[in-house]
């Protein structure tokens, strides 16, 4: 358990203390479940009605919120950003011992640098190379001539294929598939006929990518991911896609061929973007939405329906279908009810 | 080839038997497939059409089926239910053996069961524990310090990350991860800033958890999955999620962050449930649905359109954007057309 | 890397050259990207704006735009079929060593091909065959009595449970897993009672499965996929599924269990389709679209709305739910207006 005094954590933080700076720290929790010797924050005033009853060692928190606050408080501008930044210094995750385990498998002409770690049953082909304090956990699968970058942190059992280059700081967490074919197929008389999938794939620095998330490989030229983009768990990038730096993924969303997303866009869960589309910078687009358009101008787009009980949504889903003819019925009653209506 | 006499059947599933209780049988198959030596059931009306033409040995049904049966039967009150009990006299699946495989990464501080069997190549971490009777398959790699109860069955290439508990009873599907760092973080200038998930996952007894699905651990406290939860393949399970007891959740759903789910709620396929939302107990939810808010009252709910052929589905979709319009135009049509339509 | 003349590349695809026959090419790229020593194709009009300016060595093309180019013209029928034809001459993909890898565990009882390539850390279980020529990279484990035909290509960490069958020429990429259980429970007033999955799975020749694909085993009878099936990533094939031969399944698509599929269907992204459903032959499914009713006709068919800007669909989207009513006021008014009106 890491402790840290409250000065440490205004000081690492910015914060403005108010009480008593030698209170040792261990811990980071909610308002509702932090206990004594633990840190919490308010990040958002739907919380607000937590405030009065925690038992928190100090709360990090906005100036409008100190005087209803009963424990010591730190005072900063984002509660928020200052609880990520913190969450780091009580990370609750094991430590990779440095080396290369004796059951892993590396060609002689694989790089791994002194300071990386390689774990158990891992297997690094022919040219790949591994940067500074990288950690491969057990069972990742690194292809021929794929280059990771330094302090990244490959999670059990990612398989990263050949021709892939990932920048500094990447994080890819467990099972994901970087550098998998495209889905690239042309129609014959006898058939489908694969199209070989010869491009690579690019990712930037500072870049995470969720559990069983996929990633293809270009089928001429790369599939690029820029830098700062965060990915999470599930989602599908097809082949030639670009993403622009620092945009935010969320779980489960598809992004079909050659389709340019672009910088600071937050894509919500479980969205489906077709292929050939160009998505302008800083759109934001909402759960389980299907793009199947470009978009050039920032905002937030939506498509879909209204949830409500089956039994009224069964009657209105069906009436979707017959909507065009109601329209036209609609004109017909405006044409014969005359001049003055006002559409 | 396992084999049972009807009269052994009869007493495992308390049927009432019509028949020579010393013949043998040696399989359960659908009525149209099953031949001389197969038991087979008749589960819903839907398939009465194949009962007067089945080869099977024996039929088991319900009363109000017997007399149209040509082959001895067994009369249960669920016919589908005596199914599933005796599919696992049947079963095909390997016997795994016990012990721990000589390619297998045991750490020396981990726990195995005697009667466990760790397979080719799974890696144990520090302090993890394995109980009675569990089955890790190949390349299962178990994090530092998680436990898995008794009758585990992990199949090939699981990943369990540090820090997650499993109850009794639970088996797990290849490639499924769980622990995985659940997506949060928090935006500042310099980009996003990842919040360490600091929680873990607690999942019940008698769960079943599909493949390829993820199951992230919480950011601060746990994600939690209740005793006799099952999930399909492919599922999401954000951070901070709670399923309640015997809920049933179909392939490639996905829920999002702190969302609470009921008891003996039923979610069908490819559903996405966004974050921060309760459920109540006894809910059931369409495919593919979306589900946007809170849900306080048992019962079924939809979100969606019909389906149709693509030429009018195009006509429709389009008018779905001038929706509000119309209702704006029919208002008016009530206005001028006088006091007395009847809405 | 590969070198050809143009003549040997005309005579692969049965082109009429107009250039010299000794040029030697290297690569294939887009126009936009081809230099010196590369060819590339013209699949379409969309890309004649780039004819003028490419620097390729030879653009293969219809003879329609052969006046155009500026460079040498391979004229074939269908330049994109035969640019699939050239990509795998070009192919940058690693050459897999013939042999079992010392780290494999390979049981006595298996039967691996004298020309099959077994990679490290792979296991192959019990009576399983791996046929001539096929290559199982790192982690690839193969459950009892599978069988693999020749010329297969089994990517890192492909998990195949006990009794699946692949055809010939079948790439399963990394992290697919083929054979988990079927997702088959019975209800009971303790709960779910697993119904055992003691069918297989049986897939056909010159298939492709996608990553983190999952295709479940059969309750009873097998899950079959056919011959020159291709499926992208992230799709989930449920149990006792059947899809015909020639059949396309983009990402991220879901199929629901004993659904029957047609031949030479094509089936967008992120579609999902209910179960017990008969698909007819040539049918074709738009992206995100539910599936929830047998399709008899070969067409293309579709579910979902138009996307929009947030704010107005979020209007759009409410009144969704009082479409049936907004049908019955239109009723009304027609009613009143008398019975001139043409609906």
């Amino acid at each position: 358990m890491p402790e840290f005094t409250l000065g440490e954590i205004a000081s690492a933080i910015g914060a403005e203390l108010s009480g008593c700076p030698e209170t040792v720290v261990n811990g980071i929790q909610s308002l509702q479940d932090a206990g004594p010797g633990q840190l919490s924050f308010l990040s958002s005033g739907l919380y607000r009605q937590y405030l009065r009853g925690t038992r928190a060692a100090a709360v990090i928190l906005t100036a409008e919120f100190r005087a209803e606050c009963p424990v010591p408080t730190l005072v900063v501008a984002s509660p928020y950003l200052a609880y990520a930044r913190l969450s780091q210094r009580f990370s609750t995750a094991p430590v990779a011992t440095i080396g290369i385990h004796p059951t892993a498998v590396v060609a002689p002409t694989a790089s791994i640098a002194a300071s990386a770690s390689v774990g158990a049953h891992c297997v690094v082909a022919d040219g790949a190379v591994i940067g500074e304090r990288s950690v491969l956990y057990p069972g990742v699968s690194v292809g021929a001539g794929s280059r990771i970058g330094s302090d990244a942190c490959l999670h059990a059992h990612v398989v990263i294929y050949h021709g892939v280059t990932l920048g500094d700081r990447v994080t890819v967490h467990g099972n994901a598939v970087i550098g998998a074919d495209g889905f690239g197929f042309a129609g014959s008389p006898q058939g489908w006929v694969k199209i070989a999938q010869n491009g690579g794939v690019r990712i930037g620095s500072d870049v995470e990518i969720g559990a069983c998330t996929t990633i293809d490989r270009g089928a001429l030229g790369d599939t690029v991911i820029g830098d700062g983009v965060i990915i999470d768990n599930q989602v599908q990038i097809a082949h030639n896609v670009r993403i622009g730096r620092g945009t935010a993924i969320a779980g489960c969303t598809a992004i079909a061929g050659s389709t340019h997303i672009g910088e600071r866009c937050t894509i919500a869960g479980a969205v489906g973007i077709t292929g050939h589309l160009q998505i302008a910078d800083g759109v934001h687009i909402t759960a389980m939405s299907l793009i199947s358009k470009s978009i050039s101008e920032a905002g937030s787009y939506s498509s879909g329906t209204a949830m409500g009980p089956t039994r009224d949504w069964r009657k209105n889903a069906v009436r979707f279908l017959q909507l065009d003819s109601l329209f036209r019925r609609v004109g017909e009653l405006e044409k014969k009810s005359g001049p003055d209506h006002n559409n």
